[in-house]
């Protein structure tokens, strides 16, 4: 298990309920000193949130490998401590708690260093930040869940995988997406430790595994003088790989990210038939093939008309539509620095596919990622209208996975605090529609 | 293990050799992509290491999952992978190898992408890296080690024990140390699976445990309405949890950090009858307590001068002195955002202990902890004046270990490069005098 680098964790703000009513709400503390401490060495913590709440630093309960202390308790205590490891769990008395979205939450925390002067004593740091509450609103009729593709750059270098599952788990979520070759280790031959490990995870924090990212990679063998395109045995062969996988690990879904021929997106030809021999393998492993519809491919396209003939003509239940909610993007992403207007793919500004266009696939939708890229502090997503966009889908009748993709700036740990505005934002759109 | 954020490694930056000539050196490259990949969909990697080095994307080459390819190997593998969670080492040939120092670093990383339209291919990721070279000078006669204190706020964020103790290895240091507090898990009773795994990683890198870092909580019960000074009974007990922590662990010195009484760090009263209560133990377990001289406290003080009456006194051959190169410091620590001249506790601008005054003390010296807070693209120190220092240890016979101790500015990573800047500052100095 990781933390995150800023003292406040986003991880773990969250209401917190005492015979089902809230008594008040909680956030967690990354120790800023250099070395874990005796408990008794706390001398509390000042909380502060926008103009709700403001408690003097002997208010809040402090939880500490599982035991809760109010600060005479810390100070009378033995052996209790806030290791260097561990975040401490921060209970702040507050009826009926806090309200859905982005807090501002300021903290000053004290702790005595018996080898600094007294006179530098005790020391002290103050720090705000907004945070993200785990949200209360259901989100109904969707279920929601996070692809470790939103922690991309983050995964392996500030996250591991419990640490993303907590993360995860702390917002209600209940799946987790995966891609194969990018969070499995030693894939395609993962150890059965790790498969073991993988499953007593998903226990521990509650969740089930929803859709797996693969690829058809068509240019496999393309570079150098004997570059060639992929046949249609290799590319069921890496897709059957990958359904195999998917099943030993609980999957339902599988994403085949298969190459392209043109600049609209338009799949390598060999795709029928490396899908069709594969229609037996992912009956048996009762598996769902969904390739996306990603941007610039929107929905009234020749491609997604293609598949829709493939699933009439072949009746198959184990192929389906997964859509990528980056073609419903009215606004542009922003241009990074260098990055010159015109100079980049278009569909970066946007696609726009009208949310009501969804009506005329929805039969055939079995799995949503929910790409996104910017939510401010407001709770404003920047690019993606998620009121029209998740009405239309509910109208149309899905019930499915809204599976967070986080695709905005990598700097360090914003991903974790954008997913859970995401989720937050989601969850009351939708309660409220 | 964790990988640093940049794609550039700075660890594993080192010329390489066969049969004893030096060939080239070796980079390792974090994969960009959010997924591992087909090593035959790598188009190659050009470098260039300022003025010294220019070759093209076909000429490094490459090593995954332990098997070295050419470009055209790799072009040609089935099977070979670049791991997402594994760095590519890249050999560059180059007769006679890098000299010591720090280098521009520059990389043309190239990968096809079979899902993303040809005309936006192969994806090219170009970036540029100050990092710094496993050091070959040898800097005796010290030995070299690295405290993971240096690692502060990244340990536990984006470092965890492993990729520490990897990091250590490849600069050619042979020390850790630790702080018990600090990087035990659940201290003071780590599990024995923990232990073990302590021993297995100090093997696996070749590495042995120095010092360990301890506390005398002298306020340990100093606040609230019951406050009061710590015992010498409870000290002993404190001191003596972690001698005997520190033996199961393989350390051969523990530095109590004693609370203190002033501003120029006088140490509480009780540390004489704790320490000298002690001394069975320190000898039964084979360790040598030695408390810290640290800025503000310099050589020449009352609290070394008793230190020094204690060792005659007692006869003891576990009790010496550990010296902290903070007090050698004579150019001030730059003002943080918002600090103001003169606010803040004066030593931070440099006590100047002159380094001459090692030779009397040199007889009690055991450690040394080379503390330093920020070193240039230029390799210099901006704060500690390594020749004079190094060349007083040396005149003065320390033979002993210099244990890193980075405690300059906590950007995410930047811990990982300093060390390595200063590892081989201070070989090459050495190797000068």
């Amino acid at each position: 298990m990781l933390l995150e680098r800023d003292l406040i964790q986003s991880v773990g703000f969250r209401n917190v309920r005492e015979n089902g009513r809230i008594t008040g709400f909680q956030l967690r503390l990354r120790m800023p000193s250099y070395r874990g401490m005796s408990a008794s060495l706390i001398d509390g913590v000042a909380v502060r949130v926008g103009d709700l709440v403001d408690v003097a630093a002997d208010v809040p309960l402090w939880t500490l490998q599982g035991k809760t202390y109010t600060l005479q308790e810390l100070w009378d205590s033995e052996g209790a401590r806030w290791p260097l490891e561990d975040a401490a769990i921060i209970t702040v008395p507050f009826e009926g708690g806090l309200p859905d979205g982005v807090h501002e939450v300021s903290i000053e925390l004290r702790l005595r260093m018996s080898y600094i002067p007294v006179e530098h004593q005790p020391s002290t740091y103050n720090v705000t930040k907004h945070v993200t509450l785990a949200p209360e609103a259901q989100g109904g009729p969707f279920k929601y869940g996070v692809s470790l593709y939103s922690f991309m750059t983050d995964y392996g270098t500030v996250l591991d995988l419990e640490t993303a599952m907590a993360g995860i788990a702390d917002l209600g979520a209940t799946g987790i997406e995966i891609l194969g070759e990018g969070h499995i280790p030693n894939y395609p031959n993962p150890s059965q430790e790790w498969v073991d490990d993988w499953f007593r995870l998903l226990e521990k924090y509650g969740l089930e595994p929803t859709n797996y990212g693969s690829w058809i990679d068509s240019r496999l063998h393309s570079s150098g003088p004997n570059g060639r395109d992929m046949t249609v045995e290799e590319g069921a062969q890496q897709l059957q790989r990958d359904l195999r996988l998917a099943k030993r690990l609980g999957f339902r879904f599988v994403r085949p990210k298969i190459g392209v021929v043109s600049s609209d997106l338009v799949p390598h030809p060999i795709w029928t038939e490396v899908v069709e021999s594969s229609l037996p393998l992912a009956e048996e492993l009762d598996v769902v093939i969904c390739p996306e519809i990603h941007a610039p491919t929107p929905i009234k396209h020749e491609v997604v008309d293609e598949y829709i003939e493939f699933i009439n003509r072949t009746g198959t239940k184990h192929f389906g539509i997964l859509i990528d909610t980056g073609i419903f993007q009215d606004r542009p992403i922003p241009l990074r620095p260098g990055e010159l207007p015109g100079r980049r793919p278009a569909f970066l500004d946007g696609i726009g596919v009208p949310p009501s266009d969804f009506a005329d696939v929805a039969p055939y939708v079995v799995f949503v990622q929910a790409k996104f890229h910017d939510i401010d502090e407001n709770l404003e997503d920047q690019q993606i209208p998620w009121e029209p966009v998740l009405r239309a889908m509910r109208d149309a009748g899905y019930t499915g996975y809204l599976s967070s993709e986080y695709e905005g700036e990598r700097e360090p740990w914003r991903s974790i605090e954008q997913v859970r505005r995401q989720h937050s934002l989601m969850r009351q759109v939708a309660d409220a529609l």
